[in-house]
């Protein structure tokens, strides 16, 4: 483990992180607002601590990075992330500790949405725009890490994304990585522009475009109004919004496959397919019981409310239109039963991924048959091609792993004097990257009132299901930090 | 498939079950009861229909069983003993619909102890005993089928146990099969004659210890009080029942090494220390929150009632002591979590059990592991010997299989108006074959007022869980049925 050269990656980074908030500075300018001194502080101590870090690994090249430095990196990457751009909150007095800040910030840059605030429309744009543009970093971030850099550290099932990410085949990794950012941040960003496009033209203003676009394409779900999407009542506006969550959630190699011209790439895709027939009947049986319980009025009124809601879960986005609470059990439960599901693995998505889920579903159909043919050599498949038994171990490890530190989490947030399903719904909303849950952290309450320790029980757990548990878990081994 | 192989098993299972009625029929002709009739009325249905199946399969021999028709057999044989063994409630009016009935005696055979019944004691003695009884021969039943006939089907991970059971070396099935069985059910009928003895050395009735000492070594469940052993409100009730639970819980085979003199039997098996640490660790921090939160105004209480509900979850029996829904949240959650784990294979108990989640543990553990030194060969062990990937994929596909098959039920039963931690906490408590849940479904509550397909789901669910999931899921695989 070379320290040094993690420092210098960490120092890159805040420097990033801090010219970024030059851009929210700019808002909290133009207004004239409250916000530019915090903005002016934050970036001050951004641009510091990157000047420290860089000092001290002057000597430090940053290549030929080992796996367990990369996953060091990526870690602290998000925690450093969160705890400099937590900042804004904590000078502008937005959150009264630096708990709450840093589980602000760290909910933006791991997508989650889940948020600490109580009365988010009394603060100026500044921090409100701060607040969505951590979103749409760290989506861009996960889009790298999920199609670049994991599937080469052989994460949970990534490595099989090695043979369909787009650019060259790679010889060494960082050029690879460069090239398949680049072309992957190109959809990103033409996708955030044509969403920021078809709300502006539905008259929604630059202001709330550009921050609800930034929540949706990362599939985070801040939104600089109290109501969140509900608050407009607008069709148009949930459409749009639902749409492009659900294009956040599928895999942007295949939309970079789709403009480039390859028509056909989304159906071609099994995970894909997968993913929208999850989505369909998630959809079909919310819209019935919400029609059926006479929720809402007609029937397109219900499709409307379900479609936005089931896409933004599944999706893990977690904007709301309605306060699913008052929902019918049936729909209830499902949201938090999709929450494990998640997006597609090469999106901004979180949660287990569809097609961990589909590799899952075929293992467990294959050991049902060996027990019919004990000695039958049986593989589990995707796209015609035999899964390597070693990747179908990895993909198990991942869920027991998920599986098992959700419930381990819930356990600490109940010995927090949280009630059971608030304890289960909070941690399955934010190891999911998800936001609002049931119970106490419902679409129509916050976390504000959760125990401090809780909100770091929480913060970890976004970041564990950012990065794809695995990433985070290796911290954990001694061996991780052998020089 | 020889369907009259099936039927000619199932003939023999209905002729036993009658047999074991005219036990609870002599309580009744000794009382006097109400019930003398509706005993004999449903012993000769099950009669009758033994002698319907044995001769429509005349001409079948049970022989050279093949796998496919052991899972069939094993499946209808808890299904059929349950339609046959509910009778006595129907005709005595205990219960209104066969659905109750059903219910109630599925809950009996499969030692899972959720009931349908409001006024307990409100029955006659030879309903009461036969609720217990069914628990007791339940529990017979699944000795047999963990410990010797499961690991020859390969059943997600028992095979493991194929070195372990005493008895000689198979060469077929069914001799070892009968082998075993007598062994271990001698231990069965030893620890339930010393815990008779025991609870009548402690002032209880002769008809209260049979039918608590029959709940206790099945980990069913079943009380003839309303309030469970709670009732008695005495510490050496509490205490013997706790140990008498924790052995229950426990690897069978190991009893009958400890019985035949190796005394560290129990220590030199892995899966026995981690179960004991599992329980440990859950009565410390159980006592601790019922200490501290002044729940019981003693150490010594808290440690009394902490100890008593811990086991009686574990070893999924679901005797109870107190209403555990007015616990600190951290001990109603545990709870709920401990529900998954369950007790030892080759015990009376369910969930998932100690010795899956320990190799579990191993796995992840391996492919953590595996990221940092990609081309090392990893192997997963237990008790020093090398396990074979075939198990460990069994092993996983079951975990999978448990959780996905526990949160798909749970979505049925909120499809049904239950409400969310209902939903949960009820297909938990019986797909882990306890009883009590959570919810509307306490500890002081009952399951009477679940809607009628909401009982099949959960009939389904103790089915499964009692079987091992696989031995029921395969029957849904087409080649399963073909001639």
């Amino acid at each position: 483990m070379r320290f040094m050269v993690v420092l210098k990656v960490l120092g890159v980074l805040s420097a990033i992180i801090s010219a970024f908030m030059i851009w929210p500075l700019g808002w909290a300018i133009i207004d004239g607002s409250s916000d530019v001194l915090p903005f002016v502080k934050s970036v001050t101590i951004g641009l510091l601590t990157s000047l420290a870090f860089l000092f001290l690994s002057r000597k430090s090249k940053i290549q030929d990075i080992e796996a367990r430095e990369a996953f060091v990196i990526v870690s602290l990457s998000w925690i450093v992330a969160s705890a400099i751009g937590g900042l804004p909150y904590l000078f502008n007095g937005t959150v009264k500790t630096f708990t709450d800040a840093f589980f602000e910030a760290m909910s933006g840059f791991t997508t989650t949405g889940a948020s600490v605030l109580t009365d988010i429309q009394s603060n100026p744009r500044g921090i409100l725009f701060w607040r969505d543009l951590t979103h749409w970093l760290g989506g861009m971030g996960i889009i790298v890490l999920s199609l670049a850099v994991l599937p080469f550290l052989g994460v949970g099932g990534m490595q099989l994304y090695k043979a369909e990410v787009p650019g060259p085949v790679p010889e060494k990794l960082t050029p690879r990585i460069q090239q398949t950012a680049l072309l992957l941040w190109g959809v990103y960003v033409f996708l955030s522009a044509l969403e920021v496009a078809l709300l502006l033209g539905g008259g929604m203003n630059l202001f709330e475009s550009l921050t609800h676009t930034f929540g949706t394409m990362a599939t985070g779900g801040f939104s600089p109004l109290n109501g969140s999407i509900g608050q407009y009542n607008n069709p148009y506006f949930d459409w749009v919004i639902t749409i492009f969550m659900f294009l956040a959630g599928a895999n942007f190699a295949l939309h970079y496959m789709m403009l480039r011209g390859d028509l056909k790439a989304w159906w071609k895709d099994e995970e894909f397919r997968f993913y929208t027939i999850v989505i369909f009947l998630g959809i079909a049986t919310a819209t019935s019981f919400l029609y059926f319980s006479e929720t809402y009025g007609s029937l397109l009124e219900s499709l409307r409310y379900a479609a936005f809601q089931v896409v933004s879960i599944v999706t893990t986005t977690g904007y709301v239109t309605a306060d699913y609470e008052k929902w019918p059990f049936y729909v209830q439960y499902m949201l938090l039963f999709l929450m494990f599901v998640g997006g597609c693995a090469g999106s901004t998505g979180g949660g287990i991924k569809n097609l961990r889920i589909m590799l899952l579903l075929r293992h467990v159909k294959n050991e049902l048959r060996r027990l019919l043919h004990p000695s039958a050599v049986l593989h589990v498949r995707t796209a015609g091609q035999v899964v390597e038994r070693d990747v179908i171990g990895s993909v198990t490890a991942f869920f027991i792993l998920y599986i098992g530190l959700f419930a381990v989490a819930a356990l600490f947030m109940s010995a927090l004097g949280v009630d059971v399903l608030t304890s289960i719904a909070s941690v399955a909303a934010t190891i999911g990257n998800i936001g609002p849950g049931l119970g106490t952290v419902g679409p129509a309450e916050n976390y504000a009132h959760i125990p401090l320790a809780g909100k770091w029980v929480l913060s970890f757990c976004m970041l564990l299901g950012r990065l794809e548990i695995y990433t985070v878990m290796i911290l954990f081994l001694p061996e991780t930090w052998r020089r």
